[in-house]
């Protein structure tokens, strides 16, 4: 998903927007591997994951053709992290838990964030550019949930979804208070960190409906 | 689903269409209770179920961003209906069965004459009309159960999609015969209102193709 | 998914075109007889069959109604195409499984293809038009596979969207060396169409990530 800040904090960003696809990415290819596809269905969920969640903003706020089909950069980095899954996935297994669900927190807290800015950008009110945040951050692994036949995690499980907009929603608030867009960015970042990797550490889950 | 009836009927009609999609968003948190969801996946199956079909529509018809997206008042009202389930849902049980049906009859009407009217407004032709007035009446709840997992109801069950699609094809009628907008719209809603009560109430099925 | 060749061509791709949706619609409405669904949910499967592959390749390079919503010829072949399913069912038990596997790897070489040249034409770089022709191949089944609540058949099996990647790639490569068009959309055809053939007669499997 694509940071669009012009000024020179662009190319910091955008490298961090490519490593937020490409954590994504892993990610999405690894279900695949526990979903025993193939190498092409591998690199289908390495794409979807990373880069469904942008594709569908973009689509909804009207900047067509997405910014992940327009510059090929975002498609390649993508793949190219779900081949290095599939070439390394004898050696996987062993990876911590934690360094997974903290890296996995990151690029959750990137995209919300990018999300959240680019739909203010088109123009889309506080509420509904919040909600931009939290699509952007979880579209990708709810289609990919949806392809491999299960509900979609982030309907049932802890504060996943909520982290997003929650960190969506601090920049938002920030930037209409003509907050510098860095330091915006930063406080929504850290504040959907924070509360991701707590939630986890401390079983957070929201209100039941049951 | 925007109506975009211009002259003095305008008023009127939007609180018609902000009652069907209060409605539709009640009926998709109460599926999420049934699922148990927590909160936040209430309110997104509640915004899912009621815009969803609406915004599809949109997509389709070149509307972007689609009408629920630009103006917040349809995702405010939806996400207040949602909540509105989640504070009462200790109390909703008792909730007679026809009243819910007959409610849920009428949005599906207002919603499958308003993305009808819409998509003749934005040149499409009838045929496509229609089923733009179709998918706008049961596209939210469509994608509200694929996200939980189940095979969506209109595609199985009773004559539900069918009794939109024929209150729309009424409407893209009158309209392409010249007839007053005001009237067009009331025999597509009564129609398929008729229609669909009247199919649960006898227990009619289209043909299977079992 | 349109041909839009310009030149004398056109008609003859037209009608190759029309006979792919007529093909892919009857193939989804088959879906739904083995699914159990009524006849509306056939013709839904039908037209989401033929037509959607095309539909989320058009959202996705901005041409906007995609064409299958414009142009109502393409919904009126998928809907007759479902309906002629839906009066034959009982004398379609008999037809020859290769028959079918046969047309079906025309279809989706014809749709490969198609949906490869159009995204070009719509100034996408090779690897983004590559993959619009494999979403146009495949979306379409895959579609109807989330509907009837399967795991898209694509992600798990044989070399199919496989195949129609390998033909959209012949045919983007060939467009960018200035081949001429009609030799390119036939060598990029004859490629999909040839391993995919070749694919099922030997059992051919990517490898898997197991």
């Amino acid at each position: 998903m694509q940071f669009t800040f012009r000024p020179r904090a662009a190319h910091l960003l955008l490298a961090i927007d490519l490593v937020g696809t490409a954590l994504f990415a892993a990610e999405g290819a690894s279900t695949a591997v526990e979903a025993r596809l193939d190498l092409l269905g591998m690199l289908v969920l390495a794409f979807v994951t990373a880069l469904g969640g942008g594709i569908v903003r973009d689509l909804l706020i009207g900047d067509i053709p997405p910014g992940a089909i327009r510059d090929w950069h975002y498609a390649a980095v993508a793949l190219a992290s779900g081949a290095a899954v599939f070439l390394l996935r004898a050696h996987t297994s062993g990876i911590d838990h934690w360094l997974i669900l903290t890296l996995d927190a990151a690029g959750l807290s990137f995209f919300a964030i990018s999300g959240a800015s680019k739909a203010l950008e088109f123009k889309l009110n506080p509420l509904l550019a919040t909600m931009m945040g939290g699509i952007t951050g979880v579209g990708g692994g709810t289609i990919r949930d949806l392809l491999i036949g299960q509900v979609p995690k982030v309907l049932r499980s802890d504060v996943y979804a909520a982290a997003a907009l929650f960190g969506a929603a601090i920049t938002v608030l920030c930037l209409r208070l003509k907050v510098n867009g860095v330091v915006a960015s930063g406080l929504g970042i850290t504040g959907c960190f924070v509360l991701r990797i707590l939630a986890v550490y401390r079983h957070w889950n929201l209100p039941g409906a049951g």
